[in-house]
This record gives C-alpha cells, structure tokens and sequence, in this order.
C-alpha cells in the first residue's frame, strides 16, 4: 500500500487505529479450541467486528511461531484472509527482524514477496546493510524500531553520543540516508510522550507506528498532540487492549467495541490537528 | 548445555566449530528436491557428515521462515535430529529476536521449551526487559549481538557516548548486570580483528560467536590471537564455505572435507593457547 493510499483509508475512515493480532492460544475463548485452526478462528471473527474501526492489523509473529508449524499456518490463514476480504487494510509483519545482508534480503524476499504484506518492523542494530534489502519493494515498507515503548528502551536508545545525539535520534538521521517517507516508518511508543516532539523534530513527514496505548499505559491524546502531522502521521496500536477485552461467546462483539471507542477518540484527534 | 559440558565438547574434539545451517532450497543440490523434505534431508547428510568436526550447528531461521510451512517443519525435524542422534552437539537458534518482555517470554518458551535448542540470538536495541526472558532457562543461553561481522556494524555499534563508550561497550557492560558466562554468550564478527582485544578487556571470560570466517573474509588465526581464552570461549562458525562447497551428489563428503581442514586449524589454536 503506497503512503498516499494509506492516507486516503485514514480519512475516509476517520481512524489510524491498528488492531495488533498478539493471537496467544492460552488467552483466547475455550470455546474455540475444538476449531481445527483456533488461532484463525479468533482472528477471523477480530478482524470481520472490527474492520470497520481500524485502518491496520498487526499479526506479532511471536505468537504464531510459539506453536511451530500450526502457529505459522494460523499466521498464513490471516494474512490470506485479509488480502482476500480486506485488500484495503494495511498489514504489519511485527517480527522485529534483522541481519546480515543476504540474510535480510532472505526475510524481505519471505514477508514482501511469499506473504505479501504490507510492512515488517526491524531492529537497526546492525545498520544499513541488514535494512536496505527491504526497501527495494514499492508500496512496502520498513518500519524500523526507534524508540520503543518498553522500560528497556532507556538502557541503549537514550544514550547520548559526543556530540549530544542519542542513539534513537542517529537511528533517525542515519536511516533517512537509506529510505524515505514512502518506504520506512518509525516504531515509537505510546509511553515516551513528549519525546514525541524530538522525534517529529528529525522525521517531520514519516509515519510512525505507536504500540503502547492501553495495556502499557500511553495516552492517545498526548501522543497525538506531540506527534500528530497534517497528514495524520500516526498509526497507532492497540493488541490486548482490545483482542482480550472480552473473553467468552461474544469476545469479537467486545473487541468491536472497545475498537470503536478508540476509533471515536480517533477522529477527534484528526479534527483537532488535520486539516483534510 | 552447560558452559562446563561445552568447553569438555572443545577439548576432546580439539574444535571450536559450529557449522551454519543456512540452508537454502535454491542452493542445495538438485538431486535433493525430489524428496519429501529436501531442506532436512540436506541438512541431515551435512550433520552426518560433520558432526566430528564440529561443536555446533547453527540453522539460521530466515533461510526456513521463506518456505513458510514447510521450512519450519524442516527446521523442527532438523532440531529433533540433532537432539535424538547428537546430544552432545550444542544448538544455536539464529534468530536475532528481541521485543517487549511479555514478547520476548514468548519467544523464550517457543525457543528453550519447545523446541529446547541450547541457545537463540538476540538483538539488544530493546534492552533489559527484552533480554532476561531468556535468562531463566538453566543450561541455555542467549546470544546477544555485540558488534557484527558486516559493514553495518559500523552504523551504531561504534558511535562513542560522551565518555568514549562505544554502543558494543555499553552492550557488554550493562548485559553483565543481567546475565553471566554461564548464560550469556556474545556475537562478535570474525571480520573486526584486533577488535577483540577491547571485547576480552569487558568479557574476559564469557564465550563468543565468531560469524564471517570464509565467505564474509575474517580470519580464525587473529579471532584466536585476539580472542581467545584459556578455556577457548570461542564458538567459530562457518556457513556457506562448509555446506556449499560442493554441489553434486558428493556435497556431504565436500562438507566434512572442508569442515576436518578446519578442525584442523582449530586444533592449532587451541595447543598455542590453551592450557587443557
């Protein structure tokens, strides 16, 4: 999906909301265990309640690869299914992928051209040669871990160089070298509040991908006032906020609800700070 | 596998060598694809072929993830296969995985439960919480990416703090409050030479996974000058100049060729080294 498109489902939406599909087959409803493919069986009725509310899914591979062969076939029915019904949406790969090379260009050739998604988040750690074989790919995109939403993020990525720049912020300088606001976005989270504005100091145009909302305690209304562009800018992420906000019959009908509450919220913001 | 069991695993093999597993369908030997699993059966002829020269193996997730199904099938059955005919062969699941913590617990369980393979790499970019899920886990390890063997090491890892602490420093030195030589091993690149003098001045004792010896031009003679200990703590891993220097149906004998020259060398090492 190009950046223009994903622009136009945002506002035609009102919502940059991203369900994250973190699918773990020791929370979802009992009643779904005797189905031959639980995993898709819970995703499958996520995703039909609350496609209407969001505008991305983020399957996190961690919980598919958890149930080795099984879990990847789960992970291969929701993204066919999405491409099939829901073609207009935007999925993330988040795999947090990264390495060598030829071992990069191994990972973009499995995500960009055998799944066919839309974006796979990477570690930078190991710089420019482990990035740049997933930019080769119109309408996908890299999004590149910057400043994460975790407490560890304060031990590596806050650490100032010489000259004052902090890790997250050379990760940010450097990697516009290799990419653009066409082909790369940003993982920043939810909790790192008015950071916001340092990270919109160096990337002003670039999406970013914001986990963080919910369960690890962000505010959206913070983040969007520090991090919010004309053209949205953000696509923000809720997982467990809204997958397990129900837990019985009626989970999807749950999801669906705390997914459109957000979506409501969405749209005020869009209003405050968006001039489209 | 314990840190004592392996360094036993070294000395009476007088060998340091893991072989890398990076099987790729497109490169394997074209009488293979006939079978029903031409990934494993490749892989299974490399280990019967190797296994006495090498400490080690190394499957590199990425070359199984981009057959979907059926590279994590191979995957399993090349894991199940090491176990049940060499126990003593210690297993690196290269992954370079790394996320929030209840992700990476995740991860953690996949790994060193189900499929209980000795140790996983790591990136480190998301700090504390994303590493210690893989501390808990007695007799396995994981293996945090130091400073790399490609030129994209050079991006972040050497980038000095105000007081000249290099990131791979800092990665060294706070790691240390987490994890020990017992459960922690570092990914340091056969490429960066006397580089290992600095790595042995903060991990004078922990093991080091040693990539880029062959394809990628380092050399295991100045690995071993700089950065090796008394106990040996270097793992030496060879992929591509191991398993694909032969191409026809005689690939396996090729293999253990390349893989006894060597043992050989590593034997060396050791006597001009070691005390054991």
């Amino acid at each position: 999906m190009t950046r223009k498109e994903l622009i136009h489902q945002i506002f035609s939406k009102q919502s940059f909301l991203c369900v994250g599909l973190d699918t773990d087959i020791k929370k979802i409803p009992q009643h779904l265990l005797t189905e031959d493919d639980p995993m898709f069986s819970f995703n499958k009725q996520i995703i039909d309640a609350t496609a209407p509310y969001c505008v991305a899914y983020k399957p996190n591979l961690a919980f598919y690869e958890s149930l080795g062969v099984k879990g990847i076939q789960a992970f291969e029915h929701t993204v066919n299914y999405l491409k099939k019904y829901y073609p207009t949406h935007f999925i993330i790969a988040d795999a947090k992928r990264g390495d060598i090379g030829n071992t990069s260009a191994m990972y973009a050739r499995t995500f960009f051209e055998e799944y066919d998604v839309d974006s796979l988040t990477v570690a930078p750690y190991m710089g420019e040669d482990s990035i740049k074989p997933f930019l080769g790919y119109d309408g996908h995109w890299v999004i590149l871990l910057a400043l994460t939403s975790n407490k560890g993020s304060q031990d590596f990525q806050l650490t100032a160089d010489d000259n004052g720049e902090r890790l997250f912020e050379r990760v940010l300088r450097i990697s516009q070298q290799w990419g653009n606001d066409e082909n790369m976005m940003y993982v920043v989270g939810a909790t790192q509040g008015r950071m916001f504005e340092d990270i919109r100091r160096m990337a002003p145009t670039h999406f970013l991908l914001v986990p963080g909302v919910g369960a690890q305690g962000g505010s959206l209304q913070e983040v969007c006032r520090y991090g919010m562009t004309e053209e949205c800018g953000l696509l923000v992420n809720s997982s467990r906020g809204i997958i397990y906000a129900g837990n019985d019959e009626n989970f999807a009908e749950v999801a669906a609800q705390k997914a459109k509450e957000l979506q409501a919220e969405m749209a005020q913001e869009l209003k405050k700070y968006c001039k489209a």
